[in-house]
Order: C-alpha cells, then structure tokens, then sequence
C-alpha cells in the first residue's frame, strides 16, 4: 500500500447519483493519495447529511450543493457535468468565494469518435457487410468499389467551434478533410482563437490552427454565406439559445445542396447539440428529397424521440439516444481535472475550467 | 469546351477489365487536357489489338501489356495495381526501358478509414443502436455509460510501417493514442523514415516522425520485444512472404494478452494484410479464450473464407472480403499519379512511384 505512506491532508468527498463501481472506487483512491475520500451515493430528494458536508475539503460533485453553513471546510467544489446551469443560482454559487470547476473538455473524444464513425460506417457499407457476415457470405468487390467513398478533400463546416468541435476537427485533418469554423463572436487574432479551458491531452486544436478559414456572426446572413462554401458534413455543436433555436432548417439545407461541389457525395448533417437547433421537419424532407445524403442525429427533439416519429426511418439517417459523450472514460476523465487542479492549488496556481462568477460562465 | 483549346500532344491508351463508366471517361478527359484519350475494355484471353498499342504515348493498365514490338510509341506505363508482381516476367519489364509507374500510396485513405470504422463501431455499441433505430427505441444511458470505450491513450503497434500504416498513424494520433512502427529493416535515421513514395494530399506521415519509437527485425524474439510493449492495437500491414507466413500465432497473442495494461480493454487485432500471416487456428481460439477482445479482418485464409469456418462466428470478430482499399476514390487516385508523372516528365524530373528494374520494387 504505497498510498498509506502519504500523508491524508485532504479529505474528498464524491457524491453521485449512482452507485460507483469497485473498480473506480479504487481508482479514485490511488489517484488522491493525499485525501481521505468518501464516495456517498445520493437519491433523488434526500439532502445529503450534514456532517458529511461538513468534513469535506474538497468535492466532486454532479447536482448536489451544501448549504452555505455547511461548506465551511470546502476549497474547492468540482462538478462532473460541462457547465453549472442546473445549480447557477444555489447559494453556493451566489453567496461564497469558493472555486467551482466544471467538466468542460472532457467530451471531445468520444464525441469526435461517434461523429466519425457514423460517417465511416455509412460511407463504407459497414452494415452491408455486417449482415453478410452473419450469414456467413463472402462479398463481391463491385458490391464495394462503385458505391463505397472516403472522407479525403471534403469540407468541414463546424458550427460552434469549442472542445468538442475543436477535436471533431483534429480527427478530420487527420482524414485528409479541410475544417471551417463558425463562432459566434469575431477570432481574428491567435489568442483570440486558442481554447484555455481542459484539454484531454493529445487531442483537441489548442491553438485554433486547424480550419482553413473563421467565420462568424449571429445573422441569418452570416450562417448563409458560411453554409454557401461548399460544405460537405455541417456539423451542429452550438449551445441552444433563442438565437439558435430551428437555426437550420429548409433554406439552410437547400443551401448546403445547392453550393455542394463534390463529384458524388450529397451533404451530410451531424448534430450532437441539441435537436431544436434544427427544424427537424424540414430535415425529413431534406433527407427525402435528397438535398442531404444523411444525417447523424445524437440528440432530436423531443426526446426521447416518439415511436411514431417519421425521423427514425428518414433515409441515411442514423440516431443514437443521447449518449455520444457517454463510455467508461466520463468519470475518471472528470476527474483528471479535479487532479490538475489539486496539483495547481498547492503550487498557488489558477485553476483550469473555474467558473467565472459574475461572467456567468 | 476548354480542353479542345490545349493542342493534343499525347495519344493515352487507358485498359481495364470493367467497364469505365461515362462520368469517369467525361473526368479522365479533363484531367488529361494535352492527350488524345482511347479507353479499352479489355477481356481474359482476348489481346488487345495491335494497333491500339502502337497509337498510344502513354499508357495506363491494370494486367495486360504489349508486346516488345508494338511499344515503340510508349513514353511511360502507369499500372493500376500496388504493385507489379503480376507481370515482373513480362518482356516489357524484362527487355526495355519504358519507365514503368505503380499506384502504390492510394490505398491508405481508404484503409486508415475502414481501419478505424471497425474499431470504434466495436468499441461505441454501433450494431446494438441501429438495432434499436430499426425498433424506433430510444435507448438508456445505461447501456452506454458502462460499457463503451474510446481509444484515447491506447497503444498501436503497426507491424510493417508503409504508406498504409502510416495513414493509419495519422489518425490514431489524431484520436489521441501512441504509435509504435516496426519495420523489417532498421529506420535509425530521419532519412531512413521517410516515405518517398506518392502520398495522398493532406495524409500519411511522410516525415516518419508520428511513431514514438521504432523497432525492427525478421527473427521472434524482436517480433516478441514489440508484442511486449503492452500495445492495445495491433496492426498487421506486412507483405506475406516466407518470413511472415504464419509469423503471428498463439505464443504471439498470448504475449500480447499477458502484457496488455489497459485497465478494461484487452488487445485487439486488425489484419489488413494476408490472411495466411496469421494463425488463424489459433486466433479463433484467443478470441474464445478471450486473450483478444476482437479483430477486424479485411483479409482470411483462405478467400472467400468457406461459410461453415468457425471464423465467422468467433466472439468480437468483424470480417471484410477484402474490399478496404475499394471506393469510388480508387481509379481517379491512380490517375493522379499518371497526371503528376506527366508534369514531372514534361520538366524532366524523377517520376514517383517509378518501378526500378533490377532492385525488384
């Protein structure tokens, strides 16, 4: 036991909203020797002891907040969620000084990767051939080499381009695809375009040196001329707000078809924001009338999305159940941030991903 | 009409054994302004008219070749395939001069993509929710959350570090993961790590410098020191000769099985190569054992693989009938080659690709 020889002068308190495994219980203890950590399971509609609150140095925490009286120990407050919308106006947040850090970043990898295999699997016949297989037949090579195509030299329109757009990005690059970011505001300088929040490291676009071109704005002229540079996957990674609600919709979409220059792909949409940035009737007709060649849908609205709905049997359409960011790696990746910042509070550093109260983000 | 302006100085004989599909001779004329194109559907056993090899300057093919007599014409042969095994004997090869030019370098794209496909739709649960789409059920966070996996941090070992490999590399570091390269013969040197062969614009690693270390050797015991690296991924991109047949087995799985490290995922194979450099016995048995957790096979032994192999139905298998270089991209890519080869001769520069005769590649 290596970990019993470092001496416990922090006392972790995790909470969640589900019962943590064995396995991570470990890997939470290893990964802070230096605290006494305590994992409470918490249930909906049951305040979490007082004294147990009272303990805690430090907390990694999901929708549970202490009461003001109760976080007199508290140094720092880790939330395992992106942002802190669901608890902005506890008085946590609006009465003390303690940091709260969020979990932003940490959904560029998965996210990046259910993106690009629902381009992959759909370019390159992956359930046609899963089917064979489970039959047991052999393929033919002209099943393969007249329809099957790749991803090398298509645009990539990104719309929002934070950490999750900013490692969709990388993995294109990598593909041989060209990237043009769209954000709300003007990024005209290189600071301006750099990410400074968590970055899992060894992905992610630190510097905002991939895309080939920025484009901005909040006008509908804007988001046209940018949906005019012959776009071939328009990817949807926007926060929902008046602004963006049903942004893209039919005229976006005949836009996209008519300035495609591709010699045989159709455009392609990927949303993994939230549905009502689409007007997802017009997207059923796009996809109908063969304006767009697909879409990879993470997120409809409503949702869940209705048995009935014709979206599930739009053609080329793919949709998964809000889950993109999900996998094994969510917890412990949330909590590499909570390490970064232990290690930064002993050294008198600022922490990564704080919130900024008064900015309000 | 454009082209009819650019005076015809070259007569371009273009042979295969399909059919080229009129937008494809509509593009093959484009690209090649200055030529008089002859496209030829070739058929097994028939030769190709004499006449029709002796109008041409240049020449693009798959498998046939003239006789000596009738190539007088013919400045440069561009072939199709990799690479030109098939017709090595061939006096064309044998008794002139007439540079001979491969498509060798076309076929990482394609491959890096089906490479990647197969493993994220294995670790993201693809089958599983497009199953449930086909149901129009949305499905719970639960059956992702625990159970899928992403591939930042994992280790790739690439046994046989060409143009393939090394397109593979490029989008692996891209998702986040370590490169590790073998090759049969050394690479100490910045030079030694380059490709020079063609490369496909904004792909590949030409440099040699995404591989955090390099290893080589024909004999075990420095395959076995790289199978010992506690790689996640392995990648088989080898030429089948002698040396490699069956060159990865049980010991060699089970190598990789006892030094995996990763905390919940075992190693997995992907055989892009032959099928016969695997045991293939012994991999039906390691993935039961479960000492892999999968393999993507583009490749088999034999092919087609019969439909009563028990192959087929090995756990976390995903079988292809090696169709991952094929798409629509593949016989435009090659004629790139021919078009930059063109330029390069008109300024009397080294060809790409150039086959040399007597050093056998």
């Amino acid at each position: 036991m290596d970990a019993a020889a470092i001496r416990k002068t922090e006392r972790l308190l995790v909470i969640f909203f589900k019962r943590i495994p064995p396995p991570l219980v470990a890997h939470i203890n290893r990964k802070f020797p230096e605290a006494e950590v305590t994992i409470y399971h918490s249930q909906k509609a049951v305040p979490v002891p007082r004294d147990i609150w009272q303990n805690a140095t430090l907390v990694c925490t999901f929708t549970d907040l202490p009461d003001l009286e109760d976080a007199g120990n508290i140094k720092l407050i880790h939330t395992v969620s992106a942002g802190i919308d669901h608890f902005v106006h506890h008085p946590i947040i609006q009465n003390s000084t303690i940091p709260i850090t969020t979990s932003s970043g940490i959904h560029g990898p998965p996210m990046a990767e259910w993106t690009v295999m629902n381009w992959l699997a759909s370019a390159r016949k992956f359930l046609h051939t899963r089917e064979a297989q489970k039959q047991h037949i052999w393929g033919d090579p002209d099943e393969y080499m007249p329809t099957c195509t790749d991803q090398v030299g298509k645009k990539v329109g990104i719309l929002g381009y934070g950490s999750i757009g900013r490692q969709i990005a990388n993995v294109c690059a990598a593909l041989g695809m060209t990237v043009h970011a769209y954000t709300a505001s003007p990024r005209p300088t290189p600071a301006s375009r750099r990410d400074t929040g968590y970055i899992v490291p060894g992905t992610g676009d630190a510097d905002g040196t991939i895309p080939v071109s920025w484009h901005h704005g909040l006008d509908k002229a804007s988001i046209h001329s940018f949906l005019s540079l012959g776009i071939d996957h328009l990817i949807i990674s926007l926060p929902l707000t008046p602004q963006t609600t049903h942004l893209i919709g039919a005229e976006e979409f005949a836009l996209l078809a008519a300035n495609s220059t591709h010699p045989f792909s159709k455009p392609y949409l990927t949303n993994i924001s939230r549905g009502k940035v689409i007007d997802q009737d017009a997207l059923v007709q796009s996809l109908k009338s063969g304006e767009l060649s697909g879409a990879a849908l993470d997120v409809t609205d409503p949702e869940p999305l209705p048995a009935d709905h014709p979206l599930w049997d739009a053609p080329g359409v793919q949709i998964s159940p809000h889950v993109s960011s999900l996998g094994r790696e969510y917890f412990p990746r949330s909590l590499d941030i909570l390490r970064v910042n232990l290690d930064r509070m002993k050294k008198g550093e600022e922490f990564v991903n704080e919130y900024k109260r008064g900015k309000g983000y």
